[in-house]
């Protein structure tokens, strides 16, 4: 990854585009095949997601949104095992090595990096025939044996949830067209809104610290609320019941809820919300809702965990059972 | 990444294929969002390289090669910056889940994962449309401050290379067709040697220890001996003078070259040696080869680093300078 007397194309690429960003001295300026990360008895935390041209991201997406957020669906894995942000990798699948694309998309993953204080570490540029692809694994820091994990989940355990739920797969909606985009036609700043989160999530990795503390189990929420609790749930070896009422929802949302533009059961299998999904004790989760509170994050109970091994049950306000047509997203 | 009531499509995936690779506790058995990589105060060395279907390997390989190559790619910069593998996570980016391509897949890239003590650690499957990806980012294990870099070559180090140059160049040709697999229609033992090595690399990590004892810099050839060995003069602030006749060729090469069938200033430049290319001071190189010959791994010096800040000059048995069209393989 050096600048030879003899650059290549991909050379010039890296040293042009994102040594500005390897700002860590362990990544030797990208002028080595490999990084260090130095670690003085703290576990590193470590957690790799891709996102593709098409299925996570639009084509017509910024390409600065696009850099954000690859970086950030890891930086929130980071927020959710507690783990303070050490830096990242990247691996960039491109078409064409085009400037117009390329300097937004190094200049917003810059920012981000800084932002978050995630240096770029090393990476790798790699030409494809097909969709593009950016491939990140972030590394994080933890005392020794304090990431949060998903299995500590415990019968009476509160259930609760940073930020809002069901933006995202609400945005994506609105940016693939059809029905939604029509029912917010006169509402511009819901629309750009809900756009937003779909394109940029909002990691809470200043949270981290309060999970770290507070919780017995945490994930982020990626895949929809309804499947990733399903899966904390059954690493736990537990149940849940989740009053849907409590889930927060943005004034957006609940606005086109309201007026059945869209259902709440979607959003509660909708992906890309991003934000962390935790239990604990009922007097832990009020310090972590004060901490959210002292740190700008609202977290909000949403259920509380039972016995058992079955699927999680979603209650309305009458507290009847809704039937969710399926979980979460899944590739396959 | 765990198998939930309802487990997803891609849930299910992950534990039929790739949790049996997860032996390191560090990895949950991939039941988390991350993994732990646990230090005790060495370094964590990080390396990540992609293969992309059509660009490092041919969609008609066979599904467990193209495991061990996107492993070994990156096992090979581990052995060059004399670390030990630690484990490593792994993204795929998959057009579909079929199981005749993803048994074969998981069992050989478990079977490397094993032979070279580098557990899978986690990762991230996803859906894509175009052509396949396997990116894998690597970990390695060196005391404090003891990466080999590309940087400290000194003028009068001897420049060494690791078994033998060219032969997977050569086997790509094979693979695309035209003059080269009509040369070798009557040695099918040769054509099947360079097949495989350019689809299985041999990457040297029995070596690593004396690379760590004994070079001055290191990096693994990927993208081709000339344009590597530039890259590793200008990050050392050097030149270099190869003596062609000394770089070593496995005899199918060596037979193709005086039948000219294929020229040397093309296996100079061509890519996927994955050999460990190297610096040491006379006394120090010797030691080295003799490091290999205890490890079964051939060491060949090629050539003498020199003062000075020009394109390394690779000269024939003559003294002439041969003129190399191209230096390496660049994406772009």
């Amino acid at each position: 990854m050096t600048t030879p007397q003899n650059p290549s194309g991909e050379d010039s690429l890296i040293a042009r585009y994102f040594k500005p960003l390897a700002t860590d001295p362990g990544a030797f300026g990208l002028v080595d095949d490999a990084a260090i990360l130095s670690a003085s008895g703290e576990d590193i935390v470590v957690t790799t997601d891709a996102v593709v041209e098409g299925v996570h991201y639009l084509a017509a997406d910024p390409p600065d949104t696009i850099a954000r957020k690859a970086l950030r669906v890891n930086l929130s894995d980071l927020a959710a095992k507690g783990a303070a942000p050490a830096g990242f990798v990247l691996t960039l699948a491109l078409r064409s090595k085009d400037d117009s694309w390329l300097r937004p998309f190094a200049d917003a993953l810059g920012e981000d990096a800084k932002a978050f204080s995630c240096p770029l570490l090393g990476g790798d540029t790699v030409s494809t025939p097909g969709p593009q692809m950016i491939s990140i694994t972030a590394f994080g820091r933890v005392p020794k044996g304090r990431m949060v994990s998903r299995t500590g989940a415990k019968p009476g355990d509160r259930i609760l949830v940073t930020g809002t739920i069901g933006d995202a797969a609400l945005g994506l909606g609105v940016l693939t067209g059809g029905a939604l985009a029509g029912a917010l036609a006169s509402d511009p700043a819901a629309r750009d809104f809900l756009v937003s989160r779909y394109r940029v999530p909002q990691p809470r990795n200043a949270l981290a610290g309060a999970v770290r503390d507070h919780v017995t189990a945490a994930m982020d929420v990626s895949d929809g609320l309804a499947g990733d609790l399903a899966k904390l749930c059954a690493a736990s070896g537990v149940s849940a019941i989740v009053d849907v009422p409590s889930v927060p929802l943005s004034p957006a949302v609940a606005g086109l809820i309201a007026s059945r533009a869209a259902g709440i059961e979607t959003l509660l299998a909708g992906g890309d919300d991003y934000e962390v999904l935790c239990t604990a004790p009922a007097g832990r989760s009020d310090s972590l809702i004060a901490a959210g509170q002292a740190a700008g994050v609202a977290v909000a109970a949403i259920g509380t965990i039972v016995e058992g091994d079955g699927r999680p049950r979603f209650l309305d306000g009458q507290g009847r059972e809704l039937v969710l047509k399926r979980q979460s997203f899944s590739h396959f």
